[in-house]
């Protein structure tokens, strides 16, 4: 079996696992860096092993219009490309289509859009999604899909999750890269009844793991937990489940107790390049005035080579003279910062005491938010 | 002495020397690389190290400016700031405040200007220039002068020159730090009799090195080696001699066929962000379409971190997409191609082949230029 659960908490429904990829197992629960375009913004794959990364997201929508699958196939596919021989997941593309191209037709086969960047012309749909993820070589491919947005009528989520099930289907009959493995996404926005129906579907027509989509877009926290607890019981306990585009501490942490196992986010890089700092006790403005003599590390006790190097003196200084180096340092400390999280949790996990981990980073982070 | 010449070349005036820092010996001829603001923009110390740079150079202007000297104070000097525990070389501000800033009233004691970032008025002189140089702690500090514009005329040179003289006397008198390495700077245009007293006069002030300022500002190649020329009889064997600004391969090499030692250049760092690599057969422009689909590194044999790992076409993908990678990669790699360039024209003095080196070098690296 491609995922394995070596321990299930008893207090919450955490679980510690293990998913095996052609590219290297992955220690759950686990975040994911996001690599839009071939590159997890300002780190190179040499930075990505010091930070403890274990999985580079690509973005399917962006590689498409960018540098193209031909650019991707002469190179061998995206591992050679950008030089990282970790296990890479690629999402289908459908989440930017809906939010960032300009629609142009949305037919049964598959969405006709105008590219964000030069007005460029393409299609998308389940089949041709596969067949960009089978050139990407991605080890964890997602099927196509529509993202609902927040908040989102009963009847217009009742049609997406109907046409979600049937890409789904059509994503899965494609074919795939060697070794790939295949995730389904949930989807049904806050009705919890779609979201069950949803997840039971996908589980009928069988995958290698499970996304739940459509949260982190916009709804109140308690709404994305309402969202989680009406999907996660339905999907199987042996297949790992992932909530997409969540990258907040707290919030993860959150979802983790109930049972989810893998995250993403372009927070930790995005928030980098506008000098926030994410450490354990909350975010940190390195940019204020007030770090502006402050010979201290970003982060107290942290190993990232921006902190066992630097002062927030001089990071500060760097922002404020909008130097590369700044955006990059906080970068390498922010991925750090996160991936040292979930080795945290992880750890607390193994040991028994998640809960009470849970409990008291929830208070330390919540600034995160 | 600081300063010891290894080997004299026969066939030029060329020398292999060693000169003495309080952080180090630096092999000459050498190149140095300019961090303007307290980094080699997009590289971190580690880079400079990997990339064999041997001196950092500092730009006391734009550290007045930003973070000021309290900042840097504060740290404890411009090493332990930026990190970068090799010799620092910091320029007097003299060229910026005559080429950026705004001025408002020249004095014999020095510039009044406006910052060219919001405006804010400083005073820069020698007394000035020397006392920041001190707090930055450079293991080499440039005295204040005035930078000539090409062309200049006659009048206007001879009093500039005798005001860079006055500057250049009361910068040695001022206090400087620990072990810091004072230079002078040879002035007079495009006028030889004037380059000639300069040089003299400097001589008779006494510095530890000296510099031949006012060149590569615009004038024919042709003027450059004619300046230099009219300089480098008059100075000192046993002082190392600095041309300030230049970083074109095929000119270093024929200035140190004229008997220079020391050169520094934003060239490698700013090409690299619109996307050139400097190669050992010319500038190849890596954004070019020409590369898309190319698996060959920037350059063929480099040992450059971004050589060694990716190709034409993934760097010219990250440049046509504006990611920070992109222009970090690149500059790697021509930081690294100018110091292996210093290197090779090293060893070709050692064996005693330099002038053959050099004609060919000139050939190969015409469109450097």
């Amino acid at each position: 079996m491609h995922f394995q659960v070596l321990k299930e908490d008893t207090a919450t429904k955490a679980r510690l696992g293990l998913l095996r990829t052609p590219h290297g197992a992955v220690e759950t629960p686990v975040f994911m860096d996001v690599g839009t375009l071939g590159t997890v913004k300002a780190l190179e794959p040499r930075d990505l092993a010091e930070t403890g990364a274990q999985v580079v997201l690509g973005n399917t929508y962006h590689l498409l219009l960018r540098p193209g699958p031909d650019v991707i196939a002469a190179a061998g596919g995206l591992h050679r490309f950008m030089r990282w021989d970790g296990p890479i997941l690629t999402d289908s593309g459908g989440f930017q289509v809906f939010s960032l191209a300009k629609m142009r037709k949305l037919t049964e086969e598959g969405c006709r859009f105008s590219s964000h960047i030069d007005g460029h012309e393409f299609f998308l749909g389940p089949k041709e999604s596969m067949a960009m993820q089978r050139v990407l070589g991605s080890d964890i491919a997602m099927v196509f899909d529509e993202c609902l947005p927040y908040p989102c009528d009963r009847p217009r989520a009742e049609k997406s999750v109907a046409q979600t099930l049937r890409w789904a289907r059509a994503s899965k009959d494609q074919p795939h890269a060697d070794g790939q493995l295949v995730f389904g996404i949930v989807q049904g926005g806050v009705y919890a009844d779609l979201r069950r129906m949803c997840a039971e579907e996908l589980v009928k027509i069988g995958f290698d793991g499970y996304a739940i989509g459509g949260v982190s877009v916009g709804e109140p926290e308690e709404e994305m937990y309402r969202a989680v607890d009406a999907s996660v019981p339905f999907l199987p306990k042996d297949s790992p489940r992932y909530v997409m585009g969540l990258g907040v501490m707290h919030q993860m942490a959150e979802c983790v107790a109930r049972g989810v196992d893998m995250f993403d986010c372009v927070i930790p890089t995005r928030i980098a390049r506008h000098g926030t700092a994410i450490t354990r006790k909350g975010n940190v403005a390195i940019k204020a005035a007030k770090w502006i003599f402050d010979q201290g590390p970003v982060e107290e006790g942290c190993d990232c080579y921006c902190c066992r190097n630097f002062s927030r003196s001089y990071v500060r200084h760097l922002l404020a003279c909008n130097e590369i180096l700044g955006l990059r340092l906080l970068t390498i400390h922010n991925v750090c910062a996160l991936n040292r999280f979930m080795k945290e949790m992880r750890a607390a996990i193994a040991d028994g005491t998640f809960f009470e981990w849970k409990e008291q980073a929830r208070k330390d982070t919540k600034s995160n938010a």
